[in-house]
């Protein structure tokens, strides 16, 4: 980036957009790409039972907080961005005064919990800077972010009683009993440092941290919630009270001041995924002043530095707000997973230290490979160079010779299908992006497609098919892996190696041994090779798709579209199935009980709130019939998202519905990820200038633009007339002008 | 060592003494210090109560291993030699063949369980080698070790169906629930690595494995026995078989062959205390190849010279053996603790290189630092030297700046009293052994002697001794911190700080505030300085001290024996005193429900099985009447250890009743540590040379030795007649010959 940041971008984006509903975002700080996101939680009301045991409705906390919510029960130092499961949530902190209590909730001992009421008008959230006051105490709580230090700043009343609480009881998930272990060390009267261990979606999680004070505490204590024996132990200290010592699965400790009428606390909370010698190394580089300010002030610089790399011109202020803030949504993960050293935890649970590249974790794959890397190739090349070798490292140290499918804290957690780390090698070769070893990512591929007891791919590869008697979401799988063999085939061509690409060429064409011609759908197929019975292509339960229907994934060959719609009957009946798929209201029935598939996200029964129909209004374009597909963008970016707090239809996906908006509003998409062309839509944008890492900048321009002006009348690159409604990487990355003349008709 | 090793010493070591009833020592395979005690587990029989609890009578079985059983449960890489609590069983391995059972005792559905029955007329134990057939199966076990690295030989009958298992779920302990976490990875068809993390008395331990096999296995699998959530997994995978990933709670994992008559399969397992790969690197530094005959040569190799370090020659071959494997005894705690490359776990959780030192742990310094330490100052002084810097390093790493109480894989267990560390530091400085800072160290011993919350250090600094009535076993603690802070004086004299000194010097008085002259004994005081009543010197119970009375405990006043005589009554008096405590029988009454006091350790009143009165046997030499001592020394070798499996008389204590043997057999002991003086006693040996590290020879004699003549007429050193019944260290480091002329009268 050479040039100088003027705009100040982060007054666009407003991070609450997207807490209201299933967007699974959170408002509160982080840095770009931080490993630190230090955020508001409210979910105590819903997170447990009476009992005091978890409840089903966490999964509306996949980040922690629910606008709806009036109470906080602290701040934690990790939250998952928009994803489709939950899990996270780790090192709640919270400020009180009064009466110390260590329970987060009424206990039938008729004990307060330590949580607080919040109203929204003193909530201020903006890119690495969060407010709020804690109505209960008369605490005004402030948050920011380095990389990998959170830092706090609490203004307390007068009081002889205030409180620090840090718990680390407190988890993001959806079964209690998440804790494995925790350790935690006072090293003085300020500084405390530990771990903690968990076994939640990620099964072997462990995350150290150094906790600093602005000023010392005058006493402290813990709590701990299971008996863990420490034997001799007992007869020597009162470990409860000013014990530096403490450790075992389920602990709460505080630390207690004397406060002075509008006094202010500091806490810098620095993480590390490798030790607690490692979270204060970080601690000390990253933030070695106390200056609040100054640590807003940078993080708001490194995001206006990101924000800026795109300078839009909007229709409405509100577009503005809303592209802006998806924007900062792909900015938000993969996370940095590494300390100022270079030092990482490997899946194989050693110690690594990045050589020649920045560690990443947090790969959602299913969901980010579509647009959310096709996006970095253009905004963040270096990163997403970085993030290639991190899935090779990732693959390096995988007992299983695998690219990570979902990668989370030195863990996979084999969420979602395929394996889609190869669309992402693909497509960053497609567009020169990286430096990474070709040969290494073509053999971790080819690695990872024939690992026969993974999820099918053993049948796969026997039967040309996955069948469903054998593994659940059949054809599913058989599209995925189709595509993804392609991509293989892809980087195989890039190597030289022709026999690899051959195969893997064949391999591609496998989704056509699950099309059905005679119902016109892809379906189920048994191992016997008959269709499976009972098939009903509206159901997104049972019917040999995930997350999904035959009507929306079974349009899944990004890899071959032509061949498709010739296969399902021509360019004519394929169009008439997308007005069909826009128009055919789906019944509640086909979508009840399903997480990610909500009516918010649905036009018609194409579900815009989940991922695998993506790339269909794009599809058009295939057929003859571009205007459609400017028609079906424009009306998906003005329905689907918007710049209030209900703005996202879905899951946020860990950026994917927001990489989608911001392809859109520039008027183009990659349908097809690991080619380097895109599909050209509608943009929904006056002006945009896209400041590249390459040092060139392309100016986009939609001539005559408006709300009702949805259409491309023409398109020009650099003077030159695009007519095919396909754009070029190229086009794009040695910038120059992009003019779209737009029209009502 | 520059002497040519030639004779077998190895041949009197009987690894199987003490392993029956109290003495708590393992019969396995383990070379000196090592970090790896490879050894069978007898305990399955007593450890579970029917309903599958560990029940209470697991302190039998602290080494896992009592030689009156008739079962082997598999054999563990993890073992203490002699502690006085249960701990460790790391990593079962046990080989079987037939329908394959992960359990290891019988069922409820009737299984068997995995276990197999032994006969001692197959088993054989020596240094560095154990071997046992295991005759449920037909399968003869053979075991050897590097220092980190455990290899098994399993010689198999014919079988399709010979398993290897692998079970992490066994321990020695007295609580079940003791795992944390398990995480277990198949490299390849040979190799394993993995950890496990424990809460037992070590509250935060985690040791990491690599296990090779020599031969690939055909297929292998795992049982969990709880549910950890692997979310994403289920739908993927069958988990239990094949499947090269396992991690959860409690663990245990089969490895399935083919084998033929005879047919040798090894097994190389080595342990680190930083990470699997550290693990690797040890296994592959250590044992590169895999000739089981190899290492068993190189560790007797190794036997050879530590045992060597004293040549002896005794009254009778029954003699030769107590005296040898004793001098085993004293070599195999503490242990090594950090991987080939000096990386090593600190206290802190980090992980630390060992910087100009070999870091040890297993510091159970309450027994060691009376006579295993000193010993070490003449057979080890260079281990003693990496012990201390490892203790200084610990105090480094001690959130309480403390030196170690009891070291335990990067612990604190907290067991027993005292901070005697210091006395350690203090012995060397007194002997020139080492080359430690000494500042540091003499920093170190105020730091750790002036945590006031420990153990009642603060009220002892303030009432100038501990009140019962705030800290149990306050007449213990007070006796034992007096003795410490003349440790702490010494080490402040050498240092030339001569204020830190004088404080200590007064503090090592204070055992005079515990003792009440009207009855003649030391007896609990309460805070307002009156003696707590209801005082029964003869009971082990609640009088004011810990494991022993006041009767033995009572003459615990090391750093100034003529100072406690005078006030204790003169010479005379102190001299019956000592004649009843020998001749008075105690009551069972008294020592009733005590685990470290039985009967087999008592004589009279006087306790031998544990260490409290390990001095009081030449305190006879302060009376006037060192031919008692001279009778009694040469009572207690004969009566108290001998070359039988209950060869010993109480808990090893890490090593501290051979010590005491070591020393007492050639003719002197350490009673004041901290003091370069020994006291002599009578030596039971008739010849000794000791080969010491600075390449001088002391060779002993005991002219007219037998077992009747147990007085000493006459000693000389190196001509020079010793009238005071006193040697210093430098008689003995400075080599030559020391003579006793033994007599009947």
């Amino acid at each position: 980036m050479t040039k100088e940041i003027k705009k100040d971008f982060t007054k666009h984006v407003n991070p609450l957009i997207g807490t209201s509903k299933m967007g699974h975002v959170f408002p509160g700080a982080t840095a770009p790409f931080g490993m630190v996101q230090l955020s508001p939680q409210t979910n105590f009301e819903v997170m447990f039972n009476e009992n005091g045991s978890y409840n089903s409705k966490t999964y509306e906390y996949c980040a922690g907080y629910q606008h709806k919510d009036s109470t906080i029960i602290g701040f934690a130092h990790t939250n998952f961005s928009g994803t489709g499961h939950a899990d996270l949530g780790d090192f709640l902190v919270m400020p009180t005064t009064g009466k110390l209590t260590l329970d987060p909730l009424k206990t039938k001992e008729g004990t307060k919990g330590f949580y607080s009421r919040f109203s929204h008008d003193t909530e201020k959230a903006s890119p690495g800077y969060y407010k709020v006051n804690l109505d209960s105490y008369n605490i005004k709580a402030e948050l920011t972010a380095s990389e990998r230090v959170g830092f706090h700043q609490y203004t307390f009343p007068k009081s002889n009683d205030s409180h620090i609480i840090l718990d680390l009881v407190y988890n993001i998930y959806h079964h209690d009993n998440k804790n494995v272990w925790t350790f935690i060390r006072v090293e003085n009267d300020s500084l405390i440092t530990g771990y903690r261990q968990t076994k939640g979606w990620a099964r072997t999680k462990k995350v150290f941290f150094a906790m600093q004070f602005s000023k010392p505490f005058k006493s402290y204590g813990h709590k701990k919630y299971n008996k863990e024996t420490y034997d001799g132990f007992y007869r020597r200290f009162k470990q409860n009270e000013n014990f530096p010592e403490m450790a075992g699965k389920d602990i709460r400790a505080y630390f207690n001041f004397n406060t002075e009428e509008g006094e202010k606390i500091n806490v810098k909370f620095a993480l590390s995924p490798v030790s607690t010698n490692g979270a204060l190394n970080n601690l000390k580089q990253e933030i070695p002043h106390w200056n609040f300010n100054k640590t807003v002030q940078e993080t708001k610089d490194k995001w206006n530095n990101e924000l800026g790399k795109i300078d839009v011109e909007t229709i409405s202020e509100k577009d503005k707000t809303t592209f802006y803030t998806a924007l900062y949504h792909t900015n938000l993960s993969p996370i940095l997973y590494e300390d100022v050293d270079g030092k990482y935890r490997g899946l194989d649970q050693n110690i690594h230290t990045s050589d020649g590249f920045t560690n990443y974790t947090i790969f959602s794959l299913w969901d980010t490979y579509r647009a959310l890397h096709p996006l970095y190739n253009i905004t963040q090349p270096k990163r997403n160079n970085d993030m290639i070798k991190s899935m090779l490292a990732h693959h390096d140290q995988s007992v299983h010779n695998m690219l990570p499918i979902w990668s989370h804290y030195a863990n996979e957690n084999w969420c979602m299908i395929g394996y889609h780390a190869t669309s992402v090698i693909a497509d960053a070769l497609a567009k020169n992006v990286g430096d990474f070893d070709v040969n290494h990512a073509l053999k971790a591929s080819t690695n990872t497609a024939t690992v026969r007891y993974f999820d099918g791919i053993g049948d796969y590869i026997d039967y040309k098919y996955v069948p469903e008697d054998k593994s659940h979401s059949s054809v599913s799988k058989t599209l995925e892996y189709a595509y993804n063999d392609w991509c293989i085939a892809q980087i195989a061509k890039k190597v030289g190696n022709s026999e690899v690409e051959k195969e893997y060429l064949t391999r591609s064409t496998y989704y056509k041994n699950v099309y059905d011609p005679t119902i016109g759908f892809m379906r189920p197929k048994l191992s016997d090779g008959t269709f499976r019975k009972n098939f009903d292509p509206m159901d997104t339960h049972g019917q040999g798709f995930i997350e999904g229907n035959a009507w929306n994934y079974g349009l899944y060959v990004p890899q071959n579209i032509d061949k498709m719609i010739e296969m399902m009957g021509g360019k004519e009946k394929f169009s008439n199935q997308l007005d069909e798929l826009f128009t055919t209201e789906i019944a509640d029935k086909y979508i009840s009980n399903h997480e990610d598939i909500t009516r918010d996200g649905i036009i018609g029964n194409y579900v815009h709130g989940n991922e695998p129909g993506h790339h269909i209004p794009y599809l058009y374009n295939w057929t003859g019939h571009p205007k459609k597909t400017q028609q079906r963008v424009r009306m998906i970016m003005d329905t689907m998202y918007s710049d209030t707090v209900d703005g996202l239809c879905g899951n946020d996906d860990a950026g994917q519905m927001s990489a989608w908006y911001i392809f859109s509003s520039l008027g183009f998409y990659p349908v097809t990820p690991g080619s380097p062309n895109y599909a050209i839509g509608s943009p929904n944008i006056k002006e945009a200038t896209i400041y590249l890492e390459n040092g060139k900048v392309l100016k986009i321009t939609a001539q005559n633009q408006s709300k009702e002006n949805v259409f491309v009348k023409s398109i020009t690159v650099n003077g030159k007339k695009i007519t095919d409604n396909v754009l070029s990487h190229a086009d794009i990355i040695n910038g120059g002008e992009l003019i779209f003349e737009m029209s009502k008709e």
